[in-house]
């Protein structure tokens, strides 16, 4: 894990509070490997003379934790396993620094927790206040909200400790750590990366801090569980609003900063607006206030990433982690020479690597030559493993056993490659990925059980235009460092196709996809209904196709794989709608 | 739909108070259809004299409409025919009759709603108080609460209206209807069915008409929505807990009872607990005060149905609706001559009859003879269409091309009577039916894209244990009707087994399953950990062996079809578990 160091001018005299920031990737359910996660990094923030470290929220048990919340054992252990971690901590010499960590807790209801950890015992505990339930959250589903924000001076600072909702909804624990006159507010998260997400983060923590009128201290989870990805960009921001450092995206990082803050005077306890406000102390230790701290380098302020650099480092640790965490060795996916299909090969590599990739062509008597060969360029490019396996004998078994004619006989070929998927994955173990864009799995363009089989779906939010300016960004990416462009110019230039007819092309049943995500991004991702469709200037015909398509298509998303979100809203737990349903946007309004 | 009437004795100069509860089955989405059921069943109140008729809950959208909600066109839409449907009621000549009906409503945030339409609009509005958001329910990500109940004077009784989950909290609107002293309470819900719950409701609707000091009319919604049946057994109870009426379970039906009631003299307004109440009058007009009503003979207070029976009428209208409601016009299955394919064809011809329901035998060389003769058998006594396609030259041609051993094998079998239901499925219409059973979901004891392919799984939330259950008493109600025992003995006395290897049987693989499906409704339905498992006096080896299996098996869950609920927690919407996760009960506790 790296370490980022930023020093200030200490030339004047006052000490510096030195905070640590843990932007951490733990793994749900995995309280031993979390508590040890907490227990190496709190001794890197120790040797590097830290006052104080914070880790994200729910670092014990993982987040989000779903229904295991309901699971009286779950809280149980959680709880068991804080309290082991308080004692280990002092063990390992680190008993000394307050340890800031997200856990579950069960008291009167579960509850989204934090904790101070302090001389082997739990200094203070916060409870969530404001409880997303909205998109992928269900936290009202799960937890009571706390109505206390205790406040404990350290080395003469005034600290209080919030978790992630928190910082997104006026009047609440900031408002009353700032009418309270804390210096310090440490927020702990696990927030979900969407795109331009953190363009949203820094203005926010931003107004907080000026609001409150205190250092805002913002670490947050870097990693993914199952549909979602935890981008990190943990950072810290001055009671003026002043950006003082901020943390790379996508990778584990210790950030370390000396903060010169003034105490304030104000010191109110009691009743503050929505809560209640108790005071405590964290006392230091004579060896702590006596030793000598190595000088911190300063640091440069990361910039988010661009675009689509963000995204395929968010796309490529969603599909890492699922693989890493689910513990597969190896992935498999159908390789058709298309563009969908070679994107989602060039995330595994970069992901996991090419010798855990392999890549089966699987052409039909209606596969074309260049595809054929474009599959074959994809693969010499990326060096992953490959195989060709020809369907027709086994298409041409089906065929003289039952009559399947049109459709049914062109979804029957998907249906033969997904089961030779799966049987290479019950035979070698691979994890199989689904290829599917989410623009194919608004409208239903895809085979249930076809080339939607799969565990895991790495582009399923990915939109069909976002996939070939992915494609182009990572070709030119690699060529900028004097690589191989890894996805072959034929497949990004053709004219997209399923190959399951003589000269099929996706535009014989849909519309051009420039015209087709501009439809969907206002009706999936906005929920827009059909008037305000049209008044966008979208084509009243085509409205209507799309909305039909995508309305019908509900039971085959059901069953689809899970796949990284990336966008304001994916398939899954973000979008849940019924798949019996009457309503259709063009006919009632 | 059947008329329920039941009389009071009137010699003694009252005036009853005749309400009708009209118990539908609307469909999702379907705001013209939900409006016209509203307009057929008031004009029935109508003309059997009733001063009032109450619809379930979110009468107009159907219930629940899930992300719908989100959608502002949906709300508007809903509003629209809400205030279409009073001046089409007035139209109807049913101006003078109050209508009390569910809607969705927007006002300052989306509202799960009831209006009381009079004289060609709505005289009063009510907003749910409560939200649940546990199990099935998401309320809480849709609704805003609301703080006000309105209480309305007709025919000189003070009426109030509430919603579903009103019902199941202490201290909320009936609290405060009963300090506001209201002589009726309307209660309008959209209440899941679950084995049992009837044996709660009625106690529940006594405890609050005698602590609110009225009488409680609660009509409920009959039909089913993806996995939630819902029975009707609306009701109405007395101000001393009295039942006077009580409509069948799984039935549409219009509920009309003649209500002696004495008007109470509290009359509150202003704010009562966490509540504020508002009061209104709904003149009565000249010509209903002076009419004459058809006498109501008595109706006999239905009983719920016993067990098996309750269930089977569940099963059978979850799968008719979901069908219906999805404009399909015939089911296709697999049968194994195994229990569980039988139970699902014998469902499927009670739900759509025998001329829809095509069944498939599909036998490997593992098959064996007596499976063979069984699965003939069954299709016989049911009269459903049948068809054999031998899967033997399709498995041979996959493995001429493609080296699959041990599971992999087994599980091709299994892949490739999917692709052939899918198959047929797509060349002919049919909806495809998985025959999953709960104790095979849950550990995992199916082939993803194999058996458990298909669009509706009707016997999902059924344990192994059940499944028999049903087929004796199904059998055996056939017999007590001097029907044709639709399940082949043979079906129900054998061990069962999936027949893709030699000789292999379930209890190979897997524990007895009166001892699964034990440990099965303590982990899955009621979230027990493994100390209390143990506790609860299972074998701790057996176990360690299940819940691992259960664990594992998420990924399958999370594709699997939907199927009716059941249970006190189904798969689906009701269980939101990670995939990823390395929390094992075993292990960690």
């Amino acid at each position: 894990m790296g370490l980022a160091l930023r020093g200030m001018d200490e030339d004047d005299g006052m000490e510096p509070f030195r905070i640590a920031l843990a932007q951490v990737n733990m793994c749900v359910g995995d309280l031993a490997g979390n508590a040890a996660r907490v227990r190496s990094r709190a001794r890197a923030a120790l040797e590097v003379g830290a006052d104080l470290v914070a880790f994200p929220e729910m670092m014990i048990t993982g987040y989000p934790t779903e229904d295991l919340v309901l699971r009286r054992s779950f809280a149980q252990a959680s709880q068991a396993a804080l309290d082991a971690l308080a004692t280990d901590l002092a063990s390992d010499g680190c008993g000394s620094l307050p340890v800031v960590v997200g856990y579950l807790a069960h008291d009167e209801g579960a509850r989204n927790a934090a904790a101070v950890l302090h001389r082997g015992a739990v200094a203070a505990r916060y409870y969530k206040h404001h409880l997303p339930n909205y998109g992928v959250f269900d936290e009202a589903r799960y937890f009571r909200p706390g109505m206390r924000l205790p406040i404990l001076t350290s080395s003469g600072i005034d600290v209080a400790v919030t978790i992630c909702e928190d910082l997104w909804v006026d009047g609440g624990p900031f408002a009353v750590a700032g009418q309270a006159g804390v210096d310090l507010i440490v927020c702990i998260n696990g927030s979900p990366y969407e795109r331009a997400k953190d363009d949203v983060r820094l203005p926010l923590v931003q107004r907080r801090a000026t609001e409150a009128g205190a250092t805002i201290a913002y670490v947050n989870t870097v990693g993914a569980q199952d549909e979602l990805v935890f981008d990190g960009d943990s950072m810290i921001v001055g009671p003026g609003g002043e950006l003082l450092a901020r943390a790379e995206q996508f990778e584990e990082r210790l950030l370390v900063v000396d903060l010169l803050i003034e105490p304030g005077h104000c010191r109110r306890a009691g009743p503050i607006g929505p809560m209640t406000v108790s005071r405590g102390t964290l006392p230091v230790d004579d060896d702590a206030a006596q030793r000598t701290r190595p000088h911190l380098p300063p640091v440069p302020h990361f910039q988010p990433m661009p675009d689509l650099e963000e995204v395929w480092g968010a796309l490529v640790l969603g599909l890492r982690d699922y693989v890493h965490k689910n513990d597969f060795e190896s992935v498999v996916l159908g390789l058709s020479g298309g563009i969908d299909s070679a994107l989602v090969a060039t995330l595994a590599v970069d992901a996991i690597g090419a010798d855990r990739v392999y890549g089966v062509s699987m052409p039909s008597r209606y596969s074309s030559e260049h595809s054929r060969g474009d599959a074959g360029d994809l693969v010499d490019r990326l060096g992953c493993h490959f195989d060709t396996i020809a369907i027709e004998s086994i298409v041409a078994a089906y065929l003289d056993t039952v009559t399947l004619t049109g459709l049914a006989e062109e979804n029957l070929q998907a249906r033969v490659r997904g089961a030779l998927l799966m049987g290479l994955s019950n035979e070698h173990g691979h994890l199989v990925l689904a290829t599917g864009n989410k623009s194919e799995i608004s409208v239903g363009y895809s085979t249930l059980y076809g080339d939607s089989v799969g565990g895991f779906a790495p582009i399923k939010d990915v939109p069909k235009t976002l996939v070939w300016k992915l494609a182009r960004w990572r070709n030119s990416a690699a060529a900028q460092r004097g690589e191989t462009e890894p996805i072959p110019a034929n497949s990004i230039a053709k004219p997209p196709s399923a190959e399951l007819r003589p000269g099929q092309q996706d535009s014989d049943s849909l519309p051009d996809y420039e015209i087709l995500d501009a439809i969907l991004a206002d009706y999936v991702d906005r929920d827009l209904g059909h008037r305000e469709l049209i008044e966008r200037g979208h084509h009243p015909e085509t409205v209507a196709m799309v909305l039909q398509l995508v309305d019908r298509a509900e039971y085959k998303r059901r069953q689809f794989a899970p796949g990284t979100k990336i966008s304001l809203k994916s398939f899954g737990r973000d979008r849940r709608l019924p798949i019996t349903s009457r309503w259709r946007e063009t006919v009632e309004s």
